[in-house]
């Protein structure tokens, strides 16, 4: 099945935004399987619009429209689908009068031009927006399926989930139901992990993927089903075998971040922690204490110039000598320390020897590192494996060294 | 005159790279007053990037191509533009050389594909490419201007802002030249600038325009000529003209960023510089450190919790306390404070205090500032907020409270 993308707005032809719209959906397509041949983005002229449109009717068998369905005059998708179409707009009147409530009651009024958001042209269906108030279209003509989303990226990429690829599977003959999992993991690598699902990759329902991204590696598992629980179903099952496979190196899944668990970890046990880095510039400290507003397990953290360190032989010195500072400066039952190796700092991509330690009530462990790579790659690498390793410390499953 | 883009590339199509090129080529072509009308991004595929380009030739006057110049088989514009204008492909055989010198000096060999860069539709010029080995193709078919350019953002700028854009306005009877300045300001609000400079914008060249970045207001003087000489000269004057009137708001031009300056002139006095942050989770250390790979003015940083704060009243005390913590664990010359009231930090949208103080070896100064925005907004301009004041502290510019 052929896909065509046309994104809508004058303000992508004057790249006052990023058309990021096309990747996200490119993206989704690309996930499920369809085609795209082109994608097309217009600016707010009805002549133009309806030309575009024409021209994917002809090549494509299902065209996505993002932006132009909005309240004002230049917001041209409705009219132009039913200049394609040949069919007369029409207002969903208990939608019309949804939008005049729910806005008289948040603003105080409501202009007339915003009951266009209940517009569409006649016969077509309407795709309900979760995070808005303009409704979606979906309609079938000659053949071809055309959808109209918002422009606006949190309203498009729940439609297009919940809305319009449902219905693209379902006009390309697969199941209705995509469901998708993140198994997060860390300590092994790209290739061990490749390795050790080499069998899975090869399934195409439920299918596994993975995702590098930083020091974690990341698994995806898709399933497509008739309906949600039986796409859970097959997911569970391939999640059990990942992790008989990979074991502790799975330590998450979606949204889990090793900085949340952390900090969970950290209040269970009522300890506070205490940040010294010498080469992530306070990345560590930084995201712990956003990932803690409110349970105090954040304690404090400081930030040493790279420039203090004056060998790069001792690391273990160092280490300790940065775990002295952290103790005598920061009121925590908990500190890391992480820092590079001084002499490693030549050019924008080498080798850089890291140091991490750990301290904790129950002893300190030290891990040395050798990460290849430019400076943003290698500050954000050893940003997570600062946060995986103070993971393992603080739960006591730090492995042997 | 009207020009048309055409990003190529299936690994846009497929998600894999957000089109940026696009935003970059619509916001120059709007800034120079050109029109857009579509942008079109298509895939790997000889036969629809040929059609692709021959609509494009068809309802614009010039258009503007970006991938499929680089040395493999998928990569088909070259090809395209041969079958477009009927003309055969060529090697320029002394590129071809000398990409062979090129690369065999720094990889030790060269695969005869690479060659294909020097190629050309017969009687096209190229254009040299600053940033890569592939040459960009400039020529015209039936009075439109074709020009094809590589997908590398690097790559693609530079061709476009010092061969394309050249070419462009000498098509629609413009000077050649495009030059541009940004004057960076901190202090006065977007709504004063404005009103400062209210005359200035109405002049089209050199033109005049603003933009906020944080808590900086950029000014932007642009100028078109004859020659790079003449375009200076126009912009020397209207910046004389700007400093005339803003005075020491303007801090800095192009790429001068505050974070340089401080590290500068605290080199220049033989002062270090420390920070104790409760609200920027260490951005401003991070900054500082960044900017100051060698020169040693960076002592160190202190990350502070928020959740320490038990009132928002005695901002003054509160900041005391920090500077007082600073110097107990800091060795430098020179501290900064940045801290919120606590009971400001409700909702993702709010307002909140901050206090900023300075101590130099010629004495301590505090500023108290509101701030509206989410959180990210607020981050950024308290971190903006604070490198300027210690700008003003350390120059001895600060002005009376």
């Amino acid at each position: 099945m052929i896909v065509e993308v046309i994104a809508v707005g004058t303000e992508l032809l004057l790249g006052q935004i990023i058309n990021s719209n096309a990747a996200v959906i490119g993206a989704r397509l690309a996930d499920e399987g369809f085609d795209a041949h082109f994608q097309v983005t217009v600016g707010d002229n009805l002549e133009r619009l309806t030309g575009v449109i024409r021209t994917a009717v002809e090549r494509a068998d299902a065209v996505i429209l993002t932006g132009g369905i909005g309240p004002t005059q230049d917001d041209l998708t409705r009219e132009a689908l039913s200049a394609v179409t040949g069919r007369p707009i029409v207002r969903d009147a208990e939608h019309a009068e949804s939008i005049r409530e729910r806005l008289t009651r948040i603003r105080g009024y409501v202009a007339e031009s915003t009951l266009r958001m209940a517009d569409h042209p006649q016969g077509a269906e309407t795709m309900p927006n979760r995070n808005g108030v303009a409704l979606g279209i979906a309609m079938e003509h000659r053949g071809v399926w055309l959808f109209a989303m918002p422009g606006v990226p949190a309203e498009m990429t729940a439609m297009l989930d919940e809305q319009v690829l449902p219905r693209l599977r379902i006009a390309s003959g697969e199941p209705a139901i995509l469901r998708s999992r993140v198994l997060r993991t860390w300590g092994q690598g790209e290739s061990q992990i490749a390795e050790a699902l080499d069998d899975l990759y090869t399934s195409t329902n439920p299918s596994v993927a993975f995702l590098v991204s930083g020091a974690e590696v990341r698994v995806r598992i898709s399933a497509k089903a008739r309906d949600t629980s039986a796409a859970e179903t097959m997911i569970a099952k391939v999640d059990d075998e990942v992790v008989r496979r990979l074991g502790p190196a799975v330590f998450g899944r979606d949204d889990d971040t090793v900085e949340a668990i952390v900090v969970r970890e950290l209040a269970d046990r009522g300890w506070r922690i205490g940040t010294v880095e010498a080469s992530t510039l306070g990345a560590v400290a930084a995201t712990l204490a956003a990932a803690d507003p409110d349970r105090g397990a954040f304690a404090g953290g400081i930030t040493v110039p790279s420039i203090a360190v004056d060998d790069n032989t001792d690391l273990a010195a160092r280490a300790t000598g940065l775990l002295q500072r952290g103790r005598s400066t920061l009121d925590s039952e908990v500190l890391v320390v992480v820092s590079e190796a001084r002499g490693d700092q030549v050019g924008p991509r080498s080798t850089q020897t890291l140091v991490v330690a750990v301290a904790t009530p129950e002893g300190t462990r030290t891990r040395v590192v050798g990460l290849l790579g430019d400076r943003a790659r290698v500050r954000e690498y050893a940003h997570d494996t600062a946060l995986h390793l103070v993971r393992l410390a603080v739960t006591g499953s730090w492995w042997s060294d």
